[in-house]
């Protein structure tokens, strides 16, 4: 059940980048919640290629279509299994350089797991066009969390080594929508953009990293020890193919403070247990706080460039030399930012029914 | 089931830290493995308190008994049960601060999840106590690996903002273990003596980053797309208390480089394909590409320091001050690096039999 | 995941009588089987209703499309979605007793456990028509299973109370797939085949014992204690809606034999360990022994009659009467038999990868 | 992880019968409830061989001990390990015949399954014994579903083929614990007692038929369509070594009748939904239909028989007669009815969690 996630709000992806879908089935959302194509086709939106200067000009419609599980545009307690057929599919760009083995990407590791038979097509089952069903999926998720009160955004912090300065959440929310590479820090989208373009010309690519926010997260989410908040959310985000690296609330940094810096005092504000500071990122002992839940995400550089590179044909075992060609991504943090919420609604939804803040009916 | 980790070997974490007992079982460890108790008292000598400046002189025995799955010391199929009687604990030191949340712990979230219930002492279910069993049941995995060739090793890289110098991996196995920080840069370990020493005497506490390396892993390891190899290890290392961040090959950095710098070019050597880099830290995918597995993890400072806190009665929801007393290590990080190997050993086991890399009986 | 069903070769069951689709996801399908959808379609062939007397005459074509996992005709080690667009869908028939509950079916179960939101058309997701795409999902299984040699037939023993004659395999194999009530005893069937035409003229319906047999099992299938081969094989077996009972060899006779009459001896036979008897079924302990896996099923009279029926109408909450019309099996067992032999291939797929029985990439 | 049942409320088996111990871990047990030593030995003496004729006289005194999860007589939310040490075992009644396979044990599939490192003093895991376990994790689930109001009983209305006379739900609570086979016909007791003196007489045993019921099961337990409550309840009994066959309601009798006998209408009383017959045994569609759950089970009898049988030694390979020494229960089913009520209590908890009709904290 390697491509199922989740214990009572599961998800199972299927499809591959070039076959005839990419889909997504969800198991266990409670019966009664609204959902239409239309939201989730939204969100779709969102991740598409095409929409800003980072991404490739490749014009896929995404349209999503709910096949099973919805009647009358509520959700009947049974699987709803959402669809996207591919369309813009050329597959003829990947076949030649069958054999040859890209560097970055999974074609090696896939000839070793699967013999040969793994769908090479573009990546098959490793493209990041996978992620389109974890958005459809996160998009369910996310309307299921709102009756929780729950919200989530992610942002842009980091492009090519150029950081965002740090905005309050307000700020983030009015900017990151608009602003074409989701980053909340105007001034810094700037120099982002700029740092595309060139390496866009260059042929090469840039990674970067996101931050993801839940608010309204109440105290209790997360089961331990091994089903706790952190570890979930981790492995849901290590699923989004260019992630390197995970951390929470202070995160790397945490490991060259001292305990009294470290350590977030507790305090009462309104009657309510808070801390004062948030290094934790919201979480203790694996559990929910209270606090915003802060995740932070690396994005490798895309692996598609066009720059030559030295690699090996695996049929034939010798070296050789490789000049990716068709359409690809100079940069793919703005579209993995609408990943990284999608993985974290998913991931919230599956413990918020663990730890029973969410009702098996919505009414 | 959220005290249980893996798929195929799992293992089933109970106990408290000044319960009767902690213990772990581990369900489908291959039969005909040879394992005795005095195998897996080497590996919880080596976390053992006490063994270096770093840590408290509290002197628990941390005896390992096996309970069952084990006949004339071969595993025989059967769950292996594990564990450790607690015997140098002293409860009394806790009671007094019940309701007194203490910064950085689980306190709080464990008062909320189990409604007061929860075991209180010593932190209970939180105490990085429960790690001994994580350390007894990674060392039957540890031998278990030895029949795929698979090695571990985990060292300190970092204390307190102080970095080792990158080292290679003879010199770290060399060093590892003879060095009272398991750091393999001597010259780095006795900065960060003098540093650990220094907040000691200031009652406050140091984190540190460990990186663990596996070699010998075979390519192929990783279920994707959601049990792959990163997801895996790092959900498995979230469940080590300290831990705030989890990063594979290049990592974080990754996020500041170039798609023609990440990406690592393929190679043959001796008629094995290689990368001729290793920013992938050993995983394309999801899953191993047979070069080493390179993971780094964050460790915050433990929380528990003597310098007085600010924080809340959790009861009378009252502001108060809290000065813990009792034993308390000023610096967990070498202690950690042995659970991180731990971890590392079970998710690979896991990850190798649902490879097909490892027998079901073991002859 | 209550709809997915195994561990390492996993289905997970979506789609509703009268939605768009009925479906199944297989993950877990070693890499480089070939598969066709020719396959699939002449399992699917022989569960269609239309084909013999007992049946309805609703013309579905149920005609399967593979949607992904496969790939110039082999699997890839990626999730094979299979689905079965509905076509002769009259969900008119249906609409005015929404409120009136069936006896027998799970209308009323359904209303509690999705507060009315369940799908009602025919049935929804409780309709015998989704056990289409355990068939399916079953043909997969069926030709895995044939690379460890195992072969799975099943045949109707009992149909209204009128019992087959014990038949040995060979007969059994030439006769069930000629035989309109797939009954191995030619004589039983003609009796079996006036009864259902009696009671289908009362607009009535009749039930049935179906044996299910798997040979060529090795010894050492099924995973104590719990995943067993008994436990795991029930369990499938109870997704059959229809199902009442399942029993293993002697079964509910062996509760009235003594030990020395219901134990098997031992033996040798061409050096192999065999019994002579078979009362164990080919299960000790929860593991296959190498002798015929016997499995009989009871299967309830389908509810659907057109008889009136004393029942309550569960918005009005008042009693009435209900004359279901419509098209309904007079007699649901012999298309059955194709469910129960499609639900032993997935469970013994799923335990034979368990026990390193088949391997990860077929060549 | 085939030593644990459950997805919530998940029992972990681990332990030999002459080992140290046979023990069984509850993970998902919500925090709160009230539970102590007492409590789970009262179940665990109702179990204990030599209380009755039917049984052996062997003296164990299957003393439990809690060693986690539950502090001052609460559970603290921590999985609970309970634990039987094992006393009087004498494992030199088993060694000479260690090679020599016990008709109708486990002793052949284990030895395949296991290379011949299975335990194999006294049936190690396959020991009916394991099942002390069951009953103490038994103890405690039956405490949890008191919340809901649900009750269990099971008693023998079949040994050697003599049957009990049905009886009321009130005759069969008062008479079930008084009478030594558990059996709430004492007419049809005497006649059992004498057949198995008899059998007893010449070495040998008896099996015979279990009845479960659970009343104040309230509609909507069971997730469809694989975890449905017939699927998990199956699955779950025939974890007890000598099921050989499980049926719900009106079960195999169910095949002889039309659907006009078998369907159970709906009715109104006191202003909830009814059924006024219960050929269904509670179960519509795989969901507790709000009517007393009814499951038979049937137990073959005790393989361990004084009489002699011809076997073969495995390690030799060659044919040879066996006469199992030691103390054998000429009748185990009393004994069972005891692990019958604790795997329908064990597998209910399960369920009702799943379902949301038990709260996360038991206040």
């Amino acid at each position: 059940m390697s491509n199922s996630l989740g214990n009572l709000f599961t998800v199972t992806s299927f499809g591959e980048s070039h076959g005839k879908l990419i889909g997504m089935i969800i198991d266990g959302c409670p019966a009664g919640l609204s959902i239409s194509e239309a939201d989730i086709q939204q969100e779709l939106d969102r991740r598409k290629p095409g929409s800003n200067i980072a991404s490739t000009p490749r014009n896929e419609e995404d349209k999503i279509e709910i096949l099973s599980g919805v009647l009358n545009r509520k959700t009947t307690g049974a699987p709803i299994c959402l669809a996207i057929l591919n369309k813009d599919a050329c597959s003829g760009d990947y076949d030649e350089t069958r054999s040859i083995l890209r560097p970055g990407h999974a074609d090696f590791t896939s000839y070793i797991k699967y013999g040969g038979f793994g769908d090479y097509r573009g990546g098959g089952r490793f493209s990041g066009r996978i992620t389109a069903g974890f958005v459809a999926a996160g998009a369910v998720a996310r309307k299921l969390l709102k009756e929780t009160g729950i919200e989530i955004i992610a942002h842009t912090i980091e492009i090519g080594g150029i950081s965002a300065e740090v905005q309050d959440i307000d700020t983030i929310r009015r900017n990151v929508n608009t602003n074409p590479l989701r980053c909340a820090d105007m001034e810094a989208t700037s120099k982002m953009i700029d740092a595309i373009e060139q390496v866009k010309a260059q042929g090469d690519s840039l990674g970067g990293i996101i931050e993801g926010i839940a608010t309204g997260v109440p105290a209790g989410l997360g089961e331990p020890v091994f089903d706790n908040l952190d570890g979930e959310l981790a492995k849901a985000l290590f699923a989004i193919p260019a992630v390197k690296g995970v951390e929470f609330g202070a995160g790397f940094v945490a490991a060259c403070l001292t305990g009294s810096q470290n350590n977030d005092s507790f305090d009462i504000e309104d009657g309510k247990i808070i801390t004062t500071s948030n290094n934790a990122g919201g979480i203790l002992g694996g559990i929910s706080n209270g606090m915003p839940l802060v995740i932070r995400v690396a994005i490798k550089p895309a692996p598609s460039i066009s720059k030559p590179q030295a690699t090996v044909d695996v049929k034939q075992m010798t070296k050789t030399q490789l000049k990716i060609k068709g359409r690809h991504d100079a940069c793919i943090v703005p579209r993995a930012v609408v990943v990284v919420e999608a993985m974290m609604a998913i991931t919230l939804c599956d413990l918020a029914l663990r730890a029973g803040l969410l009702p098996g009916i919505i009414k």
